[in-house]
């Protein structure tokens, strides 16, 4: 199966089409990744705050002890998380997702948000979470580490081998537009929110412009946030009903989810689609094979609401970072 | 008169109403300042960008030599133009202010936006404006300068007493945090664009929440915009006749700008209404003389519907701070 690749601004190759890890449970999680390497993903896209690299990481050595894949085909992300932004702890944290993992490189490491937390020792909670106790949703607290210091020991970890590309994730153009200015290693990917009800157009062009690759998260809209509950995800009109999303995959023989996923790779936005069974792994891989019109791309940008569903201002009503 | 302040971060006093320059006439600016201290106004917001501090700072001095106010009783304010973010412009860049008003201090030195321009020498082109050549608006080049360089050399503005407080401006949360974990001098005020179109309640919060005193500018929303030509703000209802301001106006015997500015002032952010008349002068100026409802606020508030007017996305399609 060919896998359609984005180049990188520093030459490397990311799949345009892979595979998200966030909300797949630890038990499902070693078995849904040996088995998405068998349907032909080749990208995961993990993060410590997932809390299921240990078992990603048992899918993948699996796959590969079998003969389906070596290390070198899988482009493996993690994310460093919140409370590991302090230079002493960049490369800890990294070091920690790599065991997890089980690997001695990571393809793409992501400073998952601009929000740097105060420290929490993997000894006491591992994930640390947003909360500084790990219960009370209250208890937030920041660290002092600025996003500068952050990003040069993320550089360090590529000058060590320990990461092949560097990328950053909810980040807006203000934040984006002053790293550029310090950054040595220029992020190669930004990874945002991104669905037709949330285009972010001004962003995505941003980023293009500057040779920063865009990766779609949440691609199918509220669907992934009706299961937490969200009230506004819960009240959005669902994504695969919709009648302009269902007209147009009717229009290409393809299903209400493979329309999504291809509105944003013909944008040449890589998405990373979670799919909780065999059927819908080898259906949203498949996203890539056929093309929307220039009419239908901009119908269904036209669905746009800047409705956004991953806002940690609606999860604690506070660091409004998107404001 | 009583002139009413708020209390910065750093314990200095701000008028709750003062007066804009933007696009005031240069012919006109010095009988407008004059006339404007003689109203009561104690707080001028200037900037470099608005190309008028030479003839405000002439009104400064006709009303302090004809005894109307002491330069103690003025607040002066001026901004630092994006094409001076380079750390060894920032004080020669203040410095022009400062002579241009006539002054041997600023009570508030706000960095304009948080976008470094190429620097262009005063002797080239005064202001300089956004375009790297004064004339073609796609002829926009960055600057290297990091926020944090220019903040530092904003701080030693005040080291030096050339200045008394910092601020920010066009600022979102992202950028802000960031800057609060390496501002040694915290900015004691937020100058947004603020409305009843554009509320950006978040961002208002969590300034307050940070110690940061939040001034509004384009009180009156499309207003300032519709003699720019710019679209979206001839189309939009006119605040002074929308039917929610003009009851609430009428209730309290007002006028609709009152309203406006008194649903800023009410939630304790100050305002910086250019006035174009004399009568206007003191309408303005008076605005703190009663109080809305809560009901009313809530009503007002209700009007947002995230217009932003003054964004360089729309003026130059590039630098989208706001996404």
């Amino acid at each position: 199966m060919p896998n359609i690749t984005l180049t990188l601004n520093n030459g490397k190759q990311m799949p345009l089409v892979g595979h998200g890890l966030w909300k797949i449970p630890n038990e499902k999680t070693a078995d849904h990744v040996y088995d998405a390497i068998k349907a032909g993903y080749r990208l995961f896209d993990g993060a410590c705050d997932y809390g299921n690299e240990v078992e990603a990481g048992q899918g993948v050595a699996r796959a590969i002890k079998d003969g389906l894949v070596k290390r070198e085909e899988l482009f493996i992300v993690s994310k460093l998380w919140n409370t590991f932004h302090e230079k002493e702890r960049v490369e800890e944290a990294c070091l920690k997702s790599l065991t997890d993992w089980g690997l001695d490189y990571l393809d793409l490491y992501i400073m998952h948000f601009p929000i740097g937390l105060k420290y929490v020792s993997p000894a006491i909670r591992y994930p640390p979470g947003w909360y500084n106790d790990g219960v009370t949703p209250t208890d937030i607290q920041t660290s002092n580490a600025t996003i500068r210091e952050t990003w040069e020991a993320m550089e360090n970890l590529v000058d060590i081998g320990l990461v092949q590309s560097l990328g950053i994730s909810n980040f807006n153009v203000s934040v984006i537009l002053d790293l550029l200015r310090y950054a040595r290693i220029r992020p190669a990917t930004l990874q945002i929110e991104h669905h037709p009800y949330l285009v972010q157009k001004p962003l995505v062009d941003f980023a293009k412009k500057e040779g920063i690759t865009v990766t779609a998260y949440s691609s199918f809209g509220p669907t992934g946030y009706v299961e937490m509950d969200l009230d506004h995800a819960v009240q959005a009109p669902h994504l695969f009903q919709h009648p302009v999303i269902i007209e147009i995959a009717k229009a290409h023989g393809k299903t209400a989810p493979q329309v999504l996923l291809r509105w944003s790779t013909q944008q040449d936005i890589a998405v990373v689609p979670k799919s909780d069974t065999l059927p819908m792994l080898l259906e949203n891989l498949d996203a890539k094979g056929f093309d929307l019109t220039e009419e239908e791309i901009k119908k269904i940008s036209g669905l746009n609401l800047n409705l956004r569903f991953n806002d940690p201002l609606m999860y604690f009503g506070c660091l409004p970072i998107f404001n």
